[in-house]
């Protein structure tokens, strides 16, 4: 399959930041961004069907190599077809590399250069992942964009190591572009190098030359303020590919999306949306809304007045309370479905927004009402290990 | 509103068994039957959303008059515009009166003539229910049909005991006509006497005097020998009237379901089939599947590969496998939607053959192959609690 296959369009940009909207190709069907991937770590958005997440707006999903390959196995995955037949999602999905997970869920035990020898989180079993046998798993997988491994450092972080980690990413990128299995996946390099500038940029530098499809900025939203998120976007964008997606790893807050759109960012994942969402916590127009709450009990109102999604259109915030307090299932399947369309809707309303040229405005106000309601200092979202 | 609202209509009768196929006329709309109720004890049909229940052919549903008493409170429920409303269901309901989970789930404290004290199984908190009280509640939700509350005695009983607790469902039974709340409820008293004769006739002969809508069997399908359950059938229903539906209670095996309407039975509810589909198990064309087990985890067939269900068309038994193995909602979802799917068409196909005319040659068949499928010796459901 040619470079055609991934190639990306840039629709329009911004005459005042470095926002853009684009369109990128893949095998299973194009993305428009910017674009938010939600996160179906075990083979599925947790308590949604494919159906569903097209109805709420999804173009792509994220799956997670870690996981599938500890359970239920690349290999079953690859012999009932790959993962798009396997959990009956026709459209583009995007596997990350376990790198993250490794660091963060498993229990590890060794890393050296060749890879990683770790203990499953599931049952403590020992597994070695190098940068080639994770490219042949995500080969298994058969995802359209596969991440390569990298080596994620903790924050804050010793310059030393940091360093240590984003040269050994920067190895790893090459092994993993010559071990690559498929023609019709495209292999995204992670830029890291913590919060150090001159290790942010040679890393970048170093990665570019191997010239793949797209890139990502990894090892942010890991406990760092989001001003210094934002400042590591800033050093490191104008050093990747113009004529290349942009895809800034485990963002996902509103106020997040659009300052990484406004620094010319194309994709985001996250799973704070359905995260919260499975603890009843909702995003609406005017901030958060904990339904759970007492307060809720007899509340007629739907999560959010303004929103058109299924869960407003026909349930009240008391019969989700009740449903999530009772402990019904359908509760958090409602306030998920909620929570993707918000998001979902989000990046949409941005993207018409960059197309109409009005992009500047929209930002200015959003930075004035709607990112305060969700602003925190800090962005630290973990990994979900499994289950709701 | 009129006693015509309630309107039963016999379409067909069966020459050779007691089978019929009707149609029961309800404020929300009509329930062809013979019918089988999937069972919403929070007001949620566990893990699906109405218009799912609606695509697999749910035409009434059920919920648990003790459940939403407790929480969130009938109070709640009708402030917030019905039981209807509040779960977004627009055809027909039933709700039970809570007799049933008052002795079987709480910790009882004093039966009285008066009513049932008792401690909440969620906060054991005290509570008194009465014939009266609970007529109250019942309108407070709202439902379309409503049930007396009665006394339920367990199995085996002795026949003092179930003589006691028969003649004290009459007394409960004519105040509970006494005291229904709303022109709009269709009352269904319940036929108790455990499994001696002569106490079930005498408690059919002083319920018809009532003259109510319709009629249910309860008691049964709590540990006796099937066998047992149909010959209790046999006894009661020469004496419920002909043009009143008849309902039997907590029945909804395959088999179980062929038997009791063979016998004039309209009506049917049960947990089992949304019960076992969280645990993984689901009933096929070729018998029960545990598909949970090992043996599916690189199964690519459906689930019934007959089954026309949106799980058996779109997902495998790997998939579903794993998604129940990680822990996973959408796959109790799946697992539920097909259960319910093939007790509902279970239920399509008996009455399409009744109004053929052809339903003894189908019962004998579904008899000869189906049923044993599914046939175990004792019918020994227990209500639910909460939770999945």
């Amino acid at each position: 399959m040619s470079s055609e296959t991934f190639g990306f369009e840039i629709l329009k940009e911004c005459n005042h930041t470095g926002a853009r909207a684009g369109r990128f190709h893949t095998p299973h069907g194009w993305v428009d961004t910017p674009c938010f991937m939600p996160v179906g770590t075990q083979a599925t958005v947790k308590t949604l069907t494919p159906e569903e997440l097209a109805m709420v707006g999804a173009q792509i999903i994220l799956s997670n190599t870690y996981h599938l390959y500890l359970r239920p196995g690349a290999e079953t995955v690859r012999k009932l077809g790959g993962l798009h037949r396997f959990m009956h999602w026709s459209g583009p999905i995007l596997t990350d590399s376990g790198g993250f997970q490794v660091f963060s869920l498993s229990k590890l035990c060794t890393v050296s250069e060749e890879g990683v020898l770790f203990r499953s989180h599931l049952d403590g079993s020992l597994h070695f992942l190098s940068p080639e046998l994770v490219m042949a798993v995500q080969g298994d997988l058969g995802a359209d964009i596969v991440m390569q491994f990298d080596q994620c450092v903790p924050y804050p972080c010793v310059r030393e190591a940091a360093a240590e980690a984003a040269e050994r990413t920067v190895r790893w990128a090459a092994r993993s572009k010559a071990a690559l299995p498929r023609e019709d996946q495209a292999l995204f390099p992670i830029v890291q190098g913590s919060v150090y500038r001159d290790l942010r940029e040679e890393n970048a530098r170093q990665l570019i030359a191997l010239d793949c499809p797209g890139y990502a900025i990894g090892g942010l939203s890991v406990g760092e303020p989001k001003s210094i998120m934002n400042e590591v976007i800033e050093w490191v964008v104008p050093l990747l590919p113009q004529l290349k997606p942009r895809y800034l790893m485990g963002v996902g807050s509103p106020d997040s999306l659009f300052e990484g759109v406004a620094r010319g960012m194309d994709m985001f994942d996250c799973v704070l949306p359905t995260r919260i969402a499975r603890n009843g916590t909702v995003w609406t127009s005017a901030g958060k809304l904990v339904v759970r709450n007492a307060e809720y009990a007899e509340d007629p109102l739907p999560l959010d007045p303004l929103c058109r999604c299924y869960t407003c259109r026909h349930y009240s915030r008391a019969y989700l309370r009740h449903l999530i307090k009772a402990g019904e299932v359908l509760g958090i399947r409602l306030t998920t479905l909620h929570n993707l369309h918000f998001v979902l809707r989000l990046m949409q309303n941005m993207r018409a927004a960059l197309l109409a040229g009005r992009f500047p405005e929209y930002l200015d106000r959003a930075r004035e009402t709607l990112c305060p309601l969700f602003n925190r200092e800090q962005a630290d979202e973990q990994p979900e290990a499994s289950g709701i």
